[in-house]
């Protein structure tokens, strides 16, 4: 293998714009929250889901294409393909960061079986186009036939910026090639129904330094939002993002994954293209969705019916879908958005999501996944055997595998490449977006080398130290990011100790090796209000602790209560206890309302709200990081508590 | 034709217990307005139905299999062939009732059409079991075969009733004698996805007196809950009722429609089998059904995604589906558990229903409705053209005809058979249940006749007159149903005004022509508190009038208003205006919250709720009918109001 064009091994590499993000090799977690993530995704849940997809078939797939075995009916939903590519990404970022030799054994035996299913002309797929088979392309709608190869691009994208140019990358060259002459401007004017082909074919594009490619994402880009896909049964074109023109969207909408997989690839082509009117579109989508339509968790998705957001302030918490994809996927999007404008905005939405919607996935040990992240469980779950493929929606419990399966691969290779988002890079400015223990080691364009020693116990501590190791004997930039909620953060450095507010603490200087940076941001629980439009939780509050949002669980309870009974007493705040995670609040139990008024249930007639008789149980009650939900057991859930105040309408 | 088996022209007659309800014979409408709703359904919604399903197609179906011609694609979903005999229902009821020439005309003509299309062992389907179609019974989840000829002998049934046996009785004979042969005792042990065909043969077995019809009903029900049926994509034998035997089931769920037609057949048999168990868990499912996965309007079915009831408590008013199809369900398994007990909560819970399910589905002419009926609606939804077919769910706006459409349909044999609600009959004792201006004239079984002439303008006016015009010489008990709501009702007659409570008024004597009962029910406004456990619409408040659930509409707001920012002010009690039905509520509109705690929209985080800055402004707001909704053009709407003081979670 030729290792000429190996770049450094981000996971996004905009070709324009000052800043740049960490390279795998630039940070090496060293203890803590997401080396343990890392950790058991490295060790658990590449094997885990190889193993699904083996014994569902789904890798198989590419066999019978490559035997001339295509009669046969084929295992798995049109779009299982794309799985196998969303683990050989991960398999590839794993390889760059560890060396890791069974990961690179299992990537390359898979390129094998892959590159020996690729048609002559480029076109890759077990789905459409061979004997027994629907021909290519005709299900665009559906057949995800072009989803699949985004994910393909990608995981030769993790490949060329790890290893270098390898079979991965020719065969990937191959499908772009044939997907350009397919759907370029002269070619048919299809576009896919689940965007990803953008995303792929922009990334990829960078990689081979190849117009084309990006051209043809551009071509995608603009094509869509004009109703050429056909709707399928209740689903209109929203669903796809085909009902409006992404330059002219106000705010996402149908379904959630496609509609950020779609946001991520036009910040990509908006970057390449020096397009700033695309990027604006992004940006101002962007803001009236975490405004309106997203959770506080930073989930997305309020539907199960679509899969997608629902209209602005419709953000039930019980049948919140907040898909882990669509939470792996805004994390994307805020990713581009940071690296294109350097905004702290979407390095904060990005710190909420991984920690509330990303880390909430997996099970400790990386064996078993949610799939929906609602903020509201009524009914512990019941439990399920560990050998079944689940329904994707199933509540409150964590299932190792799912009918559709896209959320276990996608953490995969999310995981495997975190470190990617701890800082980013602008000459000789550094910035840390993330907290987490480790050294970060640069190499700065300007000459010499950084490096820092970074040691916390983030999140469940807000102490974070950062020793400098080496730095060249020039003025150099530092900058961390004060988190929007850290009111009350204070930066010591040599020159002693100052307050530093939300957005960038800066400190600007010659770094002696041995200096030392203490960051302190404030973690005590915190009470936080939803927006009065947000008709769901009126009258309830949630509670925060540094980054985690925290849930009240039934398994917590005392036998005799119920969580629907149980309401916070805001005149008493939450305290921080146990582990540096968990917090107790004062719960009310009220008893059963009186039996004034008229006795339709339950719906009760009367002038003033009806009254509760008796005094109150009063309890404390911990409440635990919901990422941790339900890894005790089956449980009853809720984020929003009822205030004491607002339970009944009556006060209390 | 025979008139030799004619029956008294009832909807429903249990072959035992001790009531019975009115034939519509025996109550004509004199104005107001369940005549309006009636009238409009004769001279627009009939035509209307039978103009959309020949347009599309769906009535040709029948020639099709008649002509041998199968083999082209078939328009219209698989149980499109229901839509035909629910018309024909209608247009039975219609013409024993009225007498119209031209809906006897209509309905001779289809039965000729359907007649030809019968199989030669009384099979009847147009979309299997002919050359170019699956074979029979192939898709018993899916396929809605049994469900189809449960219509067919339902539409026979109301034949038998009113004109008498002909030849639609005896096309509803032959596919019921097919039915017991293919899934009796000995023959396939299936099932259909959704049920009704337990109704359509418990009714036709009671008309023809044919006990295999019954026991066949028996059969389907006892084999129900065993999990027989495949699960279809993500929806579990819960969406079919097939998890849990009827007898054990503690509560009804999934599909909203298929549940209460259960239940209904369910009711009919243990009625006639004198089955008291099996009565008993039908009136256990109701009482916890109402208690907790009941809307206020009377509305069923919490979830868009399987049409279905969602778990206890889950009642959110923007997402509530309510099916039109499902309020006409539970109206008649609650008239079904009112002949078989004679409990007033069945009666109350139909009006309710009635008025604010039922009623709310058609627009003013009977030419477009409401497949859903959400008690919130964010944002007016577009204008739609007349002419289109509509998905099915679409919010805010009546349409003419739907890609799966059975609401119209249900809604016209409903209204063409309402007055069978009205009174019920046991013995002397005759009770009134629903209020209508109209005369009431029965043949007693103990001889003579009783003719009652009511005058009323309920709902928009609570007193109610009833004028004995006959009566025999001898004691008669009237009985007058006082709704749960109606605290301070009274009742005055010759012996003198008195204080009625709400269940039953009675008046008991020897009653002279021209003797006359007033009764005054309460109808000013009043508010209506939802159970706290309710999460939805917690500190929230609605208002209602009589049986009437009241709303706000955008359309009735100042310009620069929003129905967003609308609140109830719970101390200025809504007072009565306008034509009787409307009211006026005092609405604080606050002014934005002020800037203080965290900035992460739309969640703020501070110790105390966030304060709103400055006064609020107070202003007057219209409420109307909710059945009215959306009728003077597209609005915003909302039923359930967030008080004054709990709007943002702060105090006002």
């Amino acid at each position: 293998m030729e290792n000429d064009t190996r770049t450094r091994a981000v996971s996004v590499a905009p070709s324009t714009g000052p800043r740049r993000g960490l390279g795998l090799e630039e940070f090496h977690l060293g203890g803590g929250f997401w080396e343990r993530m890392q950790r058991s995704n490295a060790r658990n849940t590449l094997r885990h889901c190889l193993d699904w997809m083996d014994r569902l078939g789904w890798t198989a797939n590419f066999d019978r294409v490559s035997q001339g075995a295509t009669e046969a009916p084929r295992p798995g939903w049109p779009f299982s393909d794309s799985e196998i590519y969303k683990l050989m990404e991960a398999l590839a970022w794993e390889y760059g960061r560890s060396g890791e030799a069974w990961a690179n054994a299992v990537l390359e035996s898979l390129v094998d079986r892959i590159a020996a299913a690729q048609d002559g002309d480029g076109y890759l797929n077990t789905c459409f186009g061979h004997a027994g088979q629907h021909p290519r392309y005709t299900d665009l709608e559906s057949g995800h036939e072009l989803y699949c190869t985004g994910h393909l691009l990608q995981a030769a994208v993790a490949r060329a910026r790890t290893v270098g140019h390898d079979k991965l990358v020719e065969v990937a060259r191959r499908a772009a090639d044939h997907v350009c002459r397919e759907f370029g401007p002269t070619g048919r004017a299809g576009l896919c129904g689940h965007p990803q082909i953008e995303l792929g074919l922009a990334e990829l594009g960078r990689v081979l330094e190849e117009p084309r490619y990006t051209e043809q994402a551009r071509v995608f880009i603009e094509r869509r939002g004009h109703g050429t896909l056909r709707p399928i049964a209740l689903l209109d074109a929203s669903y796809f993002q085909d009902d409006v023109p992404i330059r002219e969207a106000a705010v996402w909408r149908g379904h959630a994954v496609r509609a950020l997989y779609l946001a991520a690839g036009t910040a990509d082509v908006a970057a390449d293209t020096g397009d700033v009117g695309l990027l604006d579109a992004v940006q101002r989508q962007w803001a009236r969705t975490v405004e309106r339509r997203t959770y506080l968790t930073g989930g997305m998705g309020s539907r199960h019916q679509d899969e997608g957001f629902g209209e602005d302030w419709e953000l039930p918490p019980d049948r919140a879908y907040c898909e882990t994809c669509a939470g792996i996927a805004s994390v994307m999007v805020s990713w581009r958005l940071y690296l294109a404008t350097g905004e702290v905005r979407y390095a904060d939405l990005m710190e909420r999501t991984l920690y509330n919607v990303v880390a909430a996935s997996p099970d400790a040990d990386g064996r078993a996944f949610f799939y929906a992240n609602p903020l509201h469980q009524r009914t512990a779950a019941a439990d399920i055997r560990p050998d079944r493929v689940n329904p994707r929606a199933e509540g409150g419990v964590r299932a190792p595998w799912f009918d559709v399966s896209c959320c276990p691969t996608n953490l995969a290779r999310t995981l495997a490449a975190w470190q990617g988002y701890v800082a980013s890079v602008e000459g000789d400015t550094v910035t840390l977006l993330q907290y987490a223990a480790g050294e970060l080691r640069l190499a700065l364009d300007g000459g010499g080398a950084l490096v820092l020693r970074i040691t916390t116990e983030y999140p469940h501590d807000g102490a974070v130290r950062i020793e400098v190791v080496e730095a060249p004997d020039r003025e150099v930039h530092l900058r961390l990011r004060v988190p929007h909620w850290a009111h009350g953060a204070t930066l010591a450095d040599r020159g002693g100790e100052r307050g530093v507010a939300p957005g960038w603490a800066q400190a600007r200087g010659t770094f002696a090796p041995g200096s030392v940076l203490d960051l302190r941001l404030p973690v005590e629980p915190r009470l936080s209000w939803p927006d009065p439009r947000i008709d769901a939780v009126r009258g309830c509050v949630a509670v925060e602790r540094g980054p985690l949002v925290l849930c009240a669980e039934s398994i917590d309870l005392p036998e005799s209560w119920s969580l629907e009974d149980v309401r916070l007493d805001t005149a008493r705040p939450p305290r921080a206890d146990g582990d540096g995670a968990v917090a107790r609040m004062t719960s009310v139990r009220p008893p059963p309302p009186g039996p004034d008024g008229s006795g339709y249930p339950p719906y009760r007639s009367s002038a003033t709200p009806p009254r509760e008789a008796g005094a109150p149980a009063r309890r404390e009650v911990p409440l635990v990081p919901y990422y941790r939900w339900a890894r005790r057991g089956s449980s009853a859930m809720r984020v929003f508590l009822p205030t004491a105040q607002h339970g009944s309408g009556g006060d209390d």
